[in-house]
């Protein structure tokens, strides 16, 4: 790459880990997993309160009940994610005399949407049998139209939206920066935008992510300082001559944390959705015993494949075992501070038009 | 296995070879390919004639067409397929005056189904891009319901049914034995069974297929004398002690050719559909030359799956080299025979109630 080539370090798309090896995303999730249920808790009244049975987009005469997730990656969140949702829309039905009598003919069409190169073949082999629910895999980004128009009746997304569409052409090499908020905004925009199309007027997307407090520096939050360790990493192998400096360098994640107010304004700068809920919780990691092999083995499971991309498959056994022993160095009250990393529970309502 | 064990010899399902490498579906599917074009061309007219566009349940509130392929393996043929479909609803809605207009905000979600052991990676890797059309994949066999009630508005399925769902227990060693047949009407019936539920009434099924033409044995057609000569090949390195001479003898392929009138019988007995139009036709070979290699090659990207699972990985290379040796000894005017076997149209409408 030519010195101060604007090119983005990155322009592909960043499924995580396929199959369900030591490596994989399936099995190394299980922070993500922590948050999810939380969140998904608190969404649940959100959930209730605001889906319209009476609506009628939610196509009544047919019974069938269509739920999205996106970014759905291979499992088993996703799963979780999508049985918590048909469990709340059954509670949903159950809470009214006049519609309790259709639950019994409802059936689920479930979709679950990642870039085209995420690991379907191992979600379809893993899928749970589900009642009266029927699956499907939807490729594509989802910073842009995935489904038809006025198709879909609740849409939920977790740890994704912090996932950037691209890496910006400037700043490469540093993270969380200007750039990086830009582009952030302006996916999260593309999202809302392709969201609005896609769900009945009435329709209800959930947003889960991760935030950071208002006031907190990005490099004061647990993320910021493991995040500072292993971009460390990549400097230390570059001078070994394991990897060229300027790829080093130019490397950044396609990721941008945002504090709390800005998901707040990007969420209510759309004017096709009202905010229904929006909280900043903890994430819940009473069952999650944080320490530095863990937190190895998530930075495998979520970004072997853009590592691969930036520097070769040969050179990222070297970078996660350099990484893995500058961890140690760092204290363990530290690393548990990415257990205590914010999150964000957001429930949107499609406005009737 | 005991003798005499009732067990079928594959209970398991049976995908095309997935990826695209030299044994894969994709690259050995041009038999089906020209086949495809001819009867779809003949099922254009049925389409027309049959698709009701002021049919309540076509969904013209949002102007969605849902189409599902069922058994669509990895392409390029089923995107050809749902071309063609599409292409047709275009037709049929320019033909009308009073909807023409919504043409323009016309959206087609289109699924592609298959056995969730088929390689839907490579499917949508290939995916070809098509302006408001909506892709989604769905995996599970066809013999069962794979979609919400009322949710399809057009079905296609292309040389899927003579693959049956299991081989029966008694016969096996024999093809095309009076249990196969037993089983393929079964198995037709389950598939029409879920079908009905799954289309909106009104809704068109489209099924074409491979037959034999009524009163000639299926020992003398193309398919009968070459399946004839790769069980022989079986035998014989069987005999060579390379595979278990049991395995050998209690092998039969998972399919069913039936004849023309049979497939008649099978499709008039569901008492769902209607029956618009149901035709023998010729394969139309025009585009492809075929000769010995070809054949391997269809066998190879058509049964790799179902013969590692019977025989092991490290045999069936062995059986193809011998059943090429062995082909090449069947004079090309019988191979070409192949090409002459015939083919069913058949376009069905789900009653209304």
């Amino acid at each position: 790459m030519e010195k101060g080539d604007p090119k983005p370090t990155v322009t592909e798309s960043f499924p995580m880990s396929g199959g369900d090896g030591a490596h994989s995303y399936a099995r190394n999730s299980s922070l993500q997993r922590g948050g999810l249920f939380n969140a998904l808790n608190k969404s649940r009244e959100a959930i209730l309160a605001n889906l319209d049975l009476r609506n009628p987009n939610f196509d009544r005469n047919n019974n069938i009940v269509r739920i999205a997730d996106f970014g759905c990656s291979v499992g088993p969140n996703t799963f979780d994610a999508v049985k918590h949702i048909i469990d709340t829309v059954k509670l949903r039905f159950r809470q009214e005399d006049d519609v309790d009598d259709d639950l019994q003919d409802l059936e689920f069409h479930v979709f679950f949407n990642d870039q085209s190169n995420n690991d379907f073949n191992t979600l379809f082999k893993t899928l749970p049998k589900n009642e009266n629910c029927f699956a499907a895999g939807v490729p594509g980004s989802f910073y842009g139209r995935v489904f038809p128009r006025n198709s879909l009746h609740i849409g939920h997304t977790s740890y994704t939206l912090h996932w950037l569409s691209r890496v910006p052409g400037e700043n490469i090499g540093k993270q969380n920066s200007p750039a990086h908020k830009e582009q952030f905004e302006k996916d999260i925009e593309n999202f809302l935008e392709a969201r609005s199309e896609e769900l009945v007027p009435g329709g209800l997307m959930i947003v889960l992510g991760l935030c950071i407090s208002d006031g907190v520096p990005f490099a004061q939050t647990g993320k910021g300082i493991v995040m500072e360790i292993f971009l460390g990493c990549l400097i230390d192998i570059a001078k070994a001559g394991i990897i060229s400096e300027e790829k080093a360098k130019t490397f950044s994640f396609p990721k941008y944390f945002p504090h709390f107010s800005e998901v707040k304004e990007a969420m209510e700068r759309n004017r096709r959705f009202s905010v229904e809920m929006m909280e900043e919780i903890k994430h819940a990691y009473e069952d999650v015993d944080v320490g530095h092999e863990l937190v190895v083995s998530v930075y495998r499971g979520l970004y072997h494949g853009v590592l691969v991309e930036h520097f070769g498959e040969s050179s990222v056994d070297v970078l996660f075992d350099r990484f893995a022993e500058e961890l140690t160095k760092c204290p363990l009250d530290d690393i548990k501070k990415t257990a205590s990393d914010r999150e964000y529970v957001i429930v949107l309502r499609r406005n009737l038009v």
